[in-house]
């Protein structure tokens, strides 16, 4: 049995990891770590795991924090991570990272990140960097082996992003200076602390862009496309929240290159995502949206074209809170130790 | 492995159940059955489900749908099951019927029910009650297990406040004339049907109650009450909807019995349960809500005095779809098979 | 034109009555006094009122909200309004009060209120109590008139409840021991305070009872229902919140005193609210729920017998924000100043 | 007083021009036609009506239907104004259509548009089509007054993606062939009729896009864009839906012709709408969103530009059910009978 540890056990990514770990048959969780609640059962924070799992949460500083796991998610906020993971790795853990702490290989790419949270540009491992993983399974299955320490797991939105556009960058079938990602998100991307903008009577029947002058994710968007293409590129990206929990739509666009029909496209992701089972590819019939993901590690793609502008339009749709971050962190956490990718991930969610 | 027919597999009590056996090692389902969608694969109707199951919905004339299974789950109407139940338990299949169809053990009783929905009162397998065992596993454990064939699965309202009431009842500790079940659902139990009082703009700011002039669910409230009491009572009952999904909260009052203490009423609810893992026991302080028993068949039960007035007050939690609906009749699949109760229902949801 | 001062116009309470006063023909905002935002334009808070309402928000302690205004609404948290209305009183002003501070005109009965919210069971302006008038215009539309000073406006919950069980009770239709009232809410009654139980992922699918040890509104119900009957009496009050943002439904219910008929109740509610323009009474066919009074000051009555167990069901509707806060204080504001009672609240909202 | 009559009342957007109507100081309704509900009150259909219009819904054939009005709103789907709209005109009345009847000038860019939709592409009254005015105030006010008798409503789309692009392409600040229209929509927008897309259960917690194939509000954002540029040019459009009510987003992207800097932008749009009562203009750093303009008939528009990579990014906000349809129809009402634009219409709305 593979142990886990989880940092950051008490916010959404925490809870969410240890819903999926329980149904996992091949892992166990060894201990719940975090900075709040310390001494209290997880299921007194989560009242529907009472009876699946009634461990308290520790301080990291708790000698049982400090037993050998094999398995350490950073279920924890930007900078975190980079402190922790060092001492995690010594102790022959492999890691897990939530955070933009170990989406990137050097030095300066964290640093243009950090500047747009507002963090230190100053990475606090960068010795790390170099062998850190980004893990948006889709793009680096073959990184994604027993060999691997770090995994950074990669942000929601540019989750959604990536997924949807990465065929079309790869295979050059889009301009690579016309990309525009409009995304909205559900609420429970913000995470589980209160906050005027999202207290309910504030948010139930409200729709808003936010950061418009400039979304952290942007930089991992724009690193691996121009890692796919050769070349470097920028988009334009712009965050949305919509009254919904759980859920990413991202209508992603772009100019076809000369040429490029709507059956090249969907040729191109098809084989792109031949061998990847948690992508799922429809055409502009199909009548779906973000619920039949919800729940599930799912990303379903819409793949259109306009042909009156000769416009790549994707739909992406994704659960924040599972192929947007804990579905993907297990997904990669199968990867690293040689099991199934599917392990613990394998259901449809439920309708309505 | 168990093989299951599901009729009215295209409704939310279909799909419901369909979710649930996708996940139970000791089950497959054999066939699907509606009579709308014909010919259509049910992850057409239900995207979620592609590529975990694609069985085409056929219609209950088809060749296929008549060969042997072990048991049909007919998530149909009142009504259907009656006709159907006879051939499908004479072909060597155990029936589970969410319908009122077999709640009642006479055609009078029936009879009373029928004539709330508008239904012809005459029952059209009255041969067929005197065997039926009411499906709400914590009152009937006992009458499910191999021998049984036919099960009246419980209305969803009727579970939360059965459950709520029983030990109360059973022990004596409420005044039987007194009792008063104020019941919320969530929206997801009117069925799959669009209608213009689930019309969204009609629904999502809007909470109401409705059939004041009786809700046909009092009829099994009441049997089943005057089952464990010994005695005939009336309850008054009002049905509500508000603005979730999945979700029953009922409110239950009665006056108590001179003498009677809270802890009296919290010991007997914990003795009545101890050996039903899916019933909860709170008290007031707990901060528990519908959402801990979302997608879920546990039921939580807030048990409670009001020691001004000299009440009994116990708030029902369970989400209507499972707990209220499929989960329940999976639960009895189990029983009547000798499987764990638990089988393919140990799951604690997801949050948020 | 009436001058208004509003203290605590920050909050949802103040936002109400600024939106209320800006259609009031006779009326007109003099200052907007809050501890919070002091300097800031309401419409910075507020961004739908700009151009309507850009006044600055300044503290208790500046020239300009000292200068004399007619009316004062204290649209503040319990223990504000006992000591600032003093002095308000003193420099001519009639004062409006949201809290608890002015709805009980004893020490006493204030205390038993206070001890249920944790607040200092001593009043700080003792002496203003006995010329309070309790703002439930319905009730006490006689004592609101040119003469009264100090108005204490009745909570969301307790109007609801009152509202529905006054006529049963003033005239000896239901037995004063058996009233229950179960009541649920939107999220708005909790105010404009981020808080973890109506953070949008906690509160969106999830209903749940709350204050089961008691809620400090049942004060004010017996209060005024014993006025009503003459004698001393006990309500079970059930507090519960549902993801609706404004709205209360209230289900009421009683034990019908012998021979009492639905035609009766009927009848006694007709004639109880024949002169209240704001409270519309229906039968159980009536297909009614909140939103048809949300955005207004109207109370809906459903007025019912379960004719099975003799009990009173009055199922009460009301939008918290107005009937139950704002709008009621305007509504009490045109009579301590002689207008007509609907000037400024002659709207029928919008749907849906 | 103008006398108004509406047809198709019994819809969102009859019922949206009553509740104005009612409000509004120089008009009145002389009757409310339908083809549904015939002889009942609107107040039967619409609760919160009930005391404020009880009116008789009547049959267009009704004698009453055919007493002389002033103006007549046309709230009915496509192919109903240009069957109707004649000999209302013939009868003097001046005429206000909320569908694509009359949004076009000529029988060919009708065509266009029927084709979208599934109509019939051979108007009804093209002799009518010369002098119907495109009834966007904003674009069209000078074409609207006392001379006016023939008004098309527009799209609520349109309407928002118009007011975000107008002063863009009107003051060649944008390439007129990289304009791209992402816009989300309220579910209210759909109309009254149940559906299955937008059953409660099936919408709550869900968002996608729809008619990737082509939706019909760009014809006629593609023919306004043009006159204001006076070029032909093509825009990408993208609807979606999200579990609001009322509301609707639109994310407006171009690229920016050279040498064009976000201060060109506010400018342009500043003195674009100078007159313009209802829009109201943002930067990047406002806090605002759909609910700012929820229950009003106000568009804001968030002005931006993404200097990474060139582009315009307008936000542009409103509420489909007043800005978007009954609003607008009100608006033009006034201006062509020679009233202020904001008769009936200045209300800030309310929050929450």
């Amino acid at each position: 049995m593979i142990r886990a540890k989880i940092v950051g056990a008490g916010g959404y990514g925490g809870v969410g990891i240890v819903e999926l770990l329980l149904g996992h048959p091949e892992a166990q969780i060894a201990c719940l770590v975090d900075v709040e609640n310390v001494g209290e059962p997880i299921s007194a924070l989560y009242p529907h795991l009472a009876g699946f799992c009634d461990l308290k949460i520790i301080a990291s500083a708790d000698e049982q924090a400090r037993r050998p796991v094999d398995v350490t998610f950073m279920a924890t906020p930007d900078g975190v991570g980079m402190k922790l993971a060092p001492a995690e790795l010594s102790a022959g853990a492999k890691v897990i990272d939530y955070s933009g702490d170990f989406r990137f290989n050097t030095p300066e790419s964290y640093a243009d990140y950090a500047g747009r949270i507002g963090k230190d540009p100053k990475h606090q491992a960068p010795q790390l960097l170099p062998e850190a993983v980004y893990g948006l399974t889709e793009l680096h299955r073959t990184s994604l082996n027993r060999k691997t320490r770090l995994v950074g797991n990669p942000g929601c939105f540019a989750a959604s992003c990536l997924l949807g556009l990465a065929p079309a960058v790869k295979n050059g079938l889009v301009e690579l200076d016309s990309l525009i990602c409009d995304c909205k998100t559900g609420v429970s991307g913000a995470g589980k602390k209160p906050n005027a903008a999202f207290h309910y009577p504030a948010r139930y029947e409200n729709m808003n862009a936010y950061k418009l002058a400039g979304h952290q994710h942007v930089c991992e968007i724009e690193r691996e496309l121009a890692l796919l293409s050769g070349k470097p590129l920028r988009v334009t990206f712009t965050a949305q929240v919509v009254p919904v929990c759980r859920g990413i739509m991202s209508s992603l666009y772009g100019e076809l290159r000369p040429g490029v029909k709507l059956a090249d496209l969907l040729a191109a992701y098809q084989a792109f995502y031949q061998n990847s089972c948690f992508v799922r590819i429809f055409d502009r019939a199909a009548a779906i949206g973000s619920v039949q993901v919800r729940g599930t590690n799912y990303c379903n793609l819409v793949v259109d074209v306009d042909e009156r502008t000769n416009k790549l339009r994707v739909i992406a749709y994704l659960d924040n809170l599972l192929k947007g971050q804990a579905g993907s962190a297990l997904q990669n956490m199968n990867l690293i130790f040689s099991l199934d990718e599917k392990t613990g991930l394998d259901q449809p969610g439920k309708y309505p």
